[in-house]
């Protein structure tokens, strides 16, 4: 099943199922209940296909990464948050301001959490929280990540409006074993690596994230990126790629 | 004025001004607009006087922290997030997971954003943005704080359920040179200092902030703290006081 959010012309906004080309409204995220009549994807502005109460990132999750950089593997995830105003959706305009300085695209697989989960006790009940998955480009900036000796920036790095990208849709039912991440910047590939080099499993970092804090329905957490994440600039188009789930686009720009 | 927020019996929530031991109700915060007949403060509970989309700590922000933990003083915010779970109000039981190990109170002063900021051109601009000040007690994990080397976890340390205390009310119209932040546990006064020794300035935090991200109606931005923050346990009260403003109690209680 795919899940989506689409904006119509009256300002309102449309959560539902995606089939044939329509959005098959529904009464929220994972809800059974219809909500009216499907509209054809084309009349809808795509939007981020959830509002997270919280929008979780990791570092430090794949073990290539891990290898090039020298780092021992967590046995929790390391994780951040991004701010609720760095959330953007299919085929935004992300603006790159000037303080934010060298900026990277990171893509990564996103969780979607669809049932309240607090200190699960087991994977199998971290797992039955898990909605589906979703692309992620966690954009950072790396003058702003180290900019302080004293105190590493990564929620101010990675919390520029527009930094938080997600969508195109929520995919249910996949094997997140399966996938492959790719990241193309004006349709070169620059980035590709398999989920399954993860340190910390989906379930894994869904069942350690629920003894930190209560997760929520709609919550998301990217789950870190691997080798390849590199700098981008004003004028270039990128792509978060994940077969099953879609391809997720942005246009950066300057600052007006 | 002073902005509080109440639940009623039947589970509804009141946003409104307090006069005369009766909660006045509002379209919002903020708002000038009545909704409904004065309801007296005892008949409500307690609650967080807002739920900020964003909940923005600072670090480093006192010059005599500064001085004694030997730390520059910074020039632009050292900013965190707490999660939306971490919110609690005035009389709440706080949980103190074993996970978190060490645990400390911070006495603060908070900030609530009134209007929409965004790159804000003056001090005087960021200013007028700011609805008034509340109470934060920003509890945090000092053993998650510090349990990897090589990432420092602000985040985790300060985002367990319960650990993002706001309130009794949001005052307006203070001066907040004038403020003095108090913490007492069972009683005791175990934290004093003025709000006036802050390196960065509320005004200029907002200003600040505001270049790195959209601030909210709403948001939250703790100040940081100064000297005196300790160690905690379950069975303690902790309250920040301060005075034009209130005081901030919470019952610190053992896993169930």
């Amino acid at each position: 099943m795919t899940w989506a959010r689409g904006g119509r012309a009256d300002g309102s906004v449309l959560t539902g199922v995606v089939m044939d080309g329509m959005l098959h409204p529904r009464d929220g995220l994972g809800s059974a209940a219809t909500a009216g009549a499907p509209v054809p994807l084309a009349d809808l502005a795509p939007l981020p296909p959830v509002v997270p109460g919280k929008f979780i990132g990791l570092w430090n999750n794949y073990k290539a990464a891990a290898e090039k950089g020298g780092q021992a593997h967590p046995t929790h995830p390391l994780w951040f948050l991004k701010a609720d105003t760095s959330l953007a959706g299919p085929e935004a305009e992300v603006t790159l301001p000037d303080s934010a300085g060298r900026v990277i695209f990171e893509g990564e697989l996103g969780i979607v959490i669809g049932q309240t989960c607090k200190n699960a006790a087991t994977e199998a009940e971290a797992e039955a929280a898990i909605l589906g998955y979703t692309c992620v480009n966690d954009i950072t900036s790396l003058d702003v990540l180290n900019a302080d000796p004293s105190f590493a920036q990564w929620t101010r790095a990675k919390s520029f409006d527009g930094f938080g990208v997600i969508g195109p849709v929520i995919a249910t039912g996949l094997d997140w074993r399966a996938l492959v991440v790719k990241v193309l910047v004006d349709g070169r590939e620059r980035q590709s690596y398999e989920a399954s080099d993860m340190i910390l499993t989906p379930p894994q970092i869904v069942q350690l994230l629920s003894q930190d804090m209560t997760l929520n329905p709609g919550d998301v957490i990217a789950c870190g990126t691997s080798l390849g994440a590199r700098p981008v600039k004003a004028g270039q188009r990128v792509e978060v790629v994940i077969d099953g789930i879609g391809s997720l686009g942005v246009t950066l720009v300057a600052p007006a």
